[in-house]
């Protein structure tokens, strides 16, 4: 959009606008990306295992360590425990194990990270997020105090969870965790029963980790007095974040939020008197935790935020009320979803202009607020 | 549109815009409504008779006489030579007349029109005018000095035109047609080839109609010393042009062009701060001769002149480059061709509303020139 931006202030004979890029992520794909790029960091790599166990090597991103900030990791929990990774294999949904995941947060511990992003989208388990604490140190034993094989569809035979051995900076950190979904751990909207299927789960399988989650959340209950059977979002990931709140005191967020924060978007826009922004289905969804929000809300005042989307779901009313100036689609004219999505590129660039054209159109007396 | 602009003004907390409103038209259906609503007139209405010589009553416009601009007159030709008010009949191109054109014209001579603007889109007719001219008092001779029939197929055979008993004031009035289009009288682009067989005319018809302008033209030539031959727009309606031009000292001039001086644009606009225009397609076309230019060159400097259409065919550069701040479709998203226009007026408001959004959006100190 920065082109459409710059080529049409030029047109126009106005003098040359600064334009800072600020790639954002909602916490799913892309958002070790937009971190990195926000940090000028190169991403880093880490030896780490896939869902099924099978080793890889993961990229993970950690801040600099410069100013007064704290060291800041990024882990892309798909990096390890992601559905593609094991796109080639017959999924075995009670298997899958989230332990890659913290491989990758072990390595950022033992880097000095102070605190971890975890984004935790598209993953291939239904652990509980067991495999990533099992990564950090903790032991998840039956009865007999024998340690349980990986995946969530032993977890019903859980009995006790042993902390003792917990890597030792695992604590001192603070831990985020970016989830775009409000499912709670159990239950018919549960992490099994929602995002089981999709990740091989069959119906038995589903009931099987339903009720291994369900015994996870009374032993994790009991072991640590938070009970995390109705917290929204606890359903995420496979239920990863139903361990990592009561043991590491991790702190459940909006993902957008989160990397809004983490790029340090205020100080990016407190100068900007426009901000174009967007996404593909621009909706009521896109005011609720997605990245359009974030920016509205780390828009300074009098700062302009226009949205520029595939589709425009609301009304001008709907679009202002939200605290942005306008949205507008890429369409040109009646168009086909494919044209669209084969002319993004270009029409971005366009409708950036056209905004420009507008925005800067405006004479400086014309409207007294 | 002034509803999405009074309404988001609102929504946002600004004071209420002074919103005006300037029907206009390129000169082809609508023109007159275009001008009564300027002009605040109503339509006035004549007996006459359509291209197939049955009467009917026309409607007509005519300004209010107050101030001291001349009193002027507006004729819709279509209102006598239409296509569609013969469209119940097999259409006969060759006696097809433009007779109740001229008796539109008589009444507003007789109600002291001091300048009558001539829209002709839309018409049933090939006479070159001379039903127009007749009318008015003009005799249309052959070789034995007997009057011609009606229609451009009879006109091989003309020999004089007698202009004695001409209505004594079609001279003193300032006559002005409306044309959007540069064909010539005669040849491969002329009236009768080009527009003859929607006409009904067959290709013999078509021949026939075309020599008869070609005589036409010689005869005039030879009377008045004007040869309209090659005059880009004397084809339009049927060579209406060819003898309103020589022998009325008519002008040709683009529809929009006239339309926007016949309503007083420019004074309408000349406050403006924002204008809104548009068309179905807005492409090259539009900056030639069509509404969207006449609002360009009507609007003051400063000014920002955005354009809302069905489809957008030109980018943000060539928009620019044109003069106007921005062009925007009224599409949402991927749509057909069918939902544009079935929601055209809701989607128009909402455009409307977005445009006004980020025009109103920019702070006063923002941008320097």
């Amino acid at each position: 959009m920065s082109v459409g931006v710059r080529t049409a202030a030029a047109r126009l004979g106005h003098p040359v606008p600064v334009v800072v890029l600020a790639p954002l992520a909602d916490g799913g794909e892309g958002t070790l990306d937009a971190l990195l790029a926000a940090w000028g960091a190169e991403p880093r790599r880490v030896k780490c295992h896939d869902a099924a166990g099978r080793a890889r090597t993961a990229r993970y991103g950690i801040s600099h360590t410069a100013g007064s900030r704290a060291v800041r990791g990024v882990v892309e929990a798909a990096e390890a425990n992601g559905l593609p990774l094991v796109a080639d294999l017959p999924l075995d949904a009670l298997t899958a194990t989230s332990f890659g995941v913290g491989e990758i947060a072990v390595q950022l511990l033992d880097d000095g990270a102070e605190e971890i992003l975890l984004c935790i989208g598209g993953s291939a388990t239904t652990d509980g997020g067991t495999g990533v604490l099992a990564a950090l140190g903790a032991r998840f034993l039956d009865a007999d105090g024998d340690p349980l094989p990986p995946g969530g569809g032993a977890l019903a035979a859980l009995a006790t969870i042993d902390t003792t051995h917990l890597h030792e900076r695992a604590r001192d950190v603070r831990w985020r965790i970016a989830v775009d979904v409000d499912n709670p751990l159990c239950g018919p909207r549960g992490a099994a029963a929602v995002f089981g299927p999709q990740k091989g789960a069959t119906p038995n399988d589903v009931a099987v980790l339903d009720r291994g989650l369900a015994r996870l959340a009374r032993v994790v209950a009991a072991t640590t007095g938070t009970d995390m059977t109705n917290t929204p979002g606890a359903g995420a990931a496979g239920g990863l974040p139903a361990v990592l709140v009561p043991f590491l005191g991790a702190e459940i967020l909006p993902g957008s939020a989160l990397v809004a924060d983490a790029v340090g978007l205020a100080d990016a826009l407190a100068d900007a008197d426009l901000v174009l922004t967007g996404e593909g289905s621009f909706d009521s969804q896109s005011l609720a935790g997605k990245v359009v929000q974030a920016v509205v809300e780390n828009a300074p005042a009098g700062c302009a935020v226009v949205a520029i989307a595939g589709r425009v779901q609301l009304t001008a009313a709907e679009v202002q009320d939200a605290g942005l100036a306008a949205a507008f689609s890429l369409a040109t004219g009646p168009m086909a979803i494919a044209e669209l999505i084969d002319g993004a590129g270009v029409l971005l660039e366009d409708a950036a202009a056209q905004v420009y054209g507008v925005f800067s159109a405006r004479r400086s007396t014309v409207i007294r607020r």
